[in-house]
């Protein structure tokens, strides 16, 4: 095993006794730390499996083919180059060791280990399948860039499949698009895909994308639990008059290449024959609550999300902080909002602790509100006791989105796509790459075929 | 198998007697003729392996982290959505059958033939490795958008590697770039090389990337060998100016993860170690080719090119015309102009068939011109007997390649993001997806490192 010990020679040489601060993840609540530190004394060294933080929001417009990834994917060591107290360093990390304070973390094989002084955990959330992990190759879920990618190669190749394909069932199946959850994600995805359904109306000959099947499904007795009623209603309202078939109470039993099995009594939607499924339905803690909680002796929740202090440390662990969608704490939600004020509550317990002043206070969550946009036009939006919906809730979504957008080059860019995609009414963004997994698995559900495809001396490229 | 039989029935019922047109590939020569038949009494069926049109002049822009891939990949069906006579299909030709004139082809495993009354086999040419297809995964090429994103994904990876690397000689090897081949591409990745380094400079903490070593490896005696001299000599200093070693007569011998190995007199070249090479030497025509060639009796040139009547028509096949980099005429250069050029002569020719004049006339390649940067203000360009460098010469480019990018709507794209790039001296686009090579091909290479990886108890996220 080849170990790499940088951290030990070459960062801290200069630096050797200044406090060293560990940040596992750069989304929206580790960046909001390493930010908030920027002038105090202080050694941070941010650690992220990929290279760029994400703005999970709009990853559904990636998938729909309005933005690249590049408009919501900023590379993380830029946004932070001129924080001259910052490293940032690419890798997953494998394990804690809160006796010793370093983390392990694993970079294409290659490991090194990190001294901390403290360490904020803000490794957020995956998609659950709620103890099936196997729907996930023909549901793809929508928390990163490769999922998004994904999404778009099979929503873009469902098309391509209807548009040669004679048998009117099999083209009906690559027209049927079923989106798994009825949060704000499930309902701007659906809306999405009944716009870009539109929207490439006159790309095809032989078929009409309009009249693609678009259909939400969701376990539980209302869609978007967290907004008052009226909200949901109109929401409802709006979704149905979009085209959209929207089934509460259906439970997913199986989910297979050509379609899904839920336990409804209607037997018409017993068996939904869909070759496009998109899983919105959950999110699951990160591995790393599971390894924190094991060594210090903490709780999970039943979402596998660390149980802290008040003031969002591990129990037993002052040093340690778990925050964003990481961290339970007083049955706070899983938002951006919650992760970035979680972390500016950690970053000023950092430098007051520094400044000597250990005294413990809770964090206190404010919530700024809620929003989701429905299609063009439609949105709806909590702000306290104010409920807005309909075009004025979907400017106010626009421009929150906007201002929220971390970097500057990002928001311009977004912001010139949103212009092309709005006035064009197009989708630029749709490139299907080879890599794409669109292919290879209706391959793998139909073993003949894939015989054939294989076999190289009848292939000829085009 | 799965028979899909959809063009005889649905696509020709409306237009029974309809001349029809196929066409293979949707690159500069194919969509040229597609888009001259406009006005023309006939059905035009396009097919292309992939969903876009590829302005692959662009491509080392994509691998470089200026543009997104969608800025350069126009769907097709969007840029001939307006034209009523032309079908786009996404599938693979497998087979040409010339007596009974139909072609066959498939999309993930799905198969249907295609009838044709005149078809055009516009094909294109791949990377080629002279015999070594084992050196792909080592170096890949610049064709295609997965090649550019598996190119960004290596070049961006390695500087991260770079940064959390503490052995000397290992930092080197990942700050060590190979551009086997000094064409135009060539030449244009290694200067971006060269403007990456410096523009992510300020990114780092443990290494200055402006420090990696850039080579640009040829096995002939000169580089840019279709320019005139004087241009030659002045890209070589401009290149040698910009710190880019140049190594001329040097054959490699073979590729491997950690480096090459070239035939080299010098000791010092014999073994180069560098973790990214970037395949820019040569191409070879599809595949197709041979098919077409081996059902015609016709005859290949040494790049796998068919060779042609002077009309770009196969022997003893005056219905079937083989354009652009697949077709063998006159010793033609393999670029956009002579695919474009062939292509209109091709559409030309069926337009005059179609009112009865069959009258054979010989294709003539009238040169515009070529053009290479080299790095921003720099670059060559040839218009007849006219020639240009510096800053003229990198103004015309720009100007020439904007108006030549098929799509208003990419036009523009581009020439935001260039915009972005240009006064922010930033890479916006360099999302490393976990799909990416970079990573697989480390383990592969170390199989103690890679049992470590995918031992998942030890692992978490992060």
């Amino acid at each position: 095993m080849k170990q790499s010990t940088f951290n030990k020679t070459d960062l801290s040489s200069s630096h050797i006794d200044r406090h060293r601060v560990v940040i596992v993840g750069g989304g929206f609540g580790g960046l909001c730390v390493a930010k908030e530190l920027r002038r105090a004394d202080v050694n941070v060294t941010l650690v992220d499996r990929t290279n760029h933080h994400l703005f999970q929001p709009l990853l559904y417009q990636v998938a729909t083919g309005i933005l690249s990834e590049g408009a919501i994917a900023a590379p993380i060591r830029d946004i932070l180059q001129r924080q001259k107290n910052v490293q940032v360093l690419l890798g997953e990390v494998q394990d804690v060791d809160l006796k010793t304070r370093h983390i392990t973390i694993d970079t294409i094989g290659f490991r090194s280990e990190i001294q901390y002084d403290s360490l904020i955990v803000a490794a957020g959330a995956k998609q659950s399948y709620f103890g099936h992990p196997e729907f996930a190759q023909y549901a793809p879920g929508m928390k990163t860039i490769d999922h998004a990618l994904e999404l778009r190669g099979r929503i873009f190749g469902a098309f391509e499949m209807a548009e040669r394909e004679a048998d009117p069932e099999a083209r009906r199946r690559w027209l049927t698009f079923v989106v798994i959850g009825g949060g704000p994600t499930g309902v701007e995805v659906a809306g999405q895909l009944v716009e870009l359904s539109h929207s490439i109306k006159r790309n095809y000959r032989n078929i009409d994308p309009s009249e693609a099947r678009i259909i939400i499904l969701d376990a539980g007795p209302e869609m978007l639990g967290s907004f008052p009623e009226v909200l949901r209603r109109r929401t409802e309202s709006d979704l149905r008059e979009l085209g959209i078939e929207i089934h509460l109470g259906t439970r997913v039993k199986s989910v297979d290449e050509l379609g899904i099995l839920t336990d409804s009594t209607d037997p018409n939607l017993q068996r939904i024959e869909a070759a496009t499924k998109i899983w919105a339905a959950g999110v699951q803690a990160s591995p790393l609550g599971r390894i924190l909680a094991e060594k210090a002796g903490a709780e999970l929740d039943r979402a596998g999300r660390v149980k802290v202090e008040p003031d969002c440390t591990l129990p037993s662990y002052p040093e340690v902080f778990v925050i964003g969608d990481l961290m339970s704490l007083q049955q706070l939600p899983q938002l951006a909002q919650v992760a970035t004020q979680s972390g500016h509550h950690v970053a000023q317990t950092i430098i007051r602790r520094l400044a000597g002043d250990r005294k413990q206070r809770p964090f206190r969550y404010r919530d700024l509100g809620s929003m989701a946009t429905i299609s063009k036009f439609r949105a709806i939006g909590v702000i306290g006791k104010l409920q807005f919906s309909g075009f004025i809730a979907w400017v106010m979504w626009l421009v929150i989105h906007l201002a929220r957008l971390a970097e500057f080059k990002n928001r311009l860019a977004v912001l010139f796509n949103w212009a092309i995609s709005f006035f064009s009414n197009s989708r630029p963004h749709r490139v299907i790459t080879s890599q794409q997994v669109f292919g290879r698995l209706a391959l793998e559900a139909q073993p003949e075929l894939a015989e054939v495809k294989s076999s190289p001396s009848s292939k000829a490229n085009s």
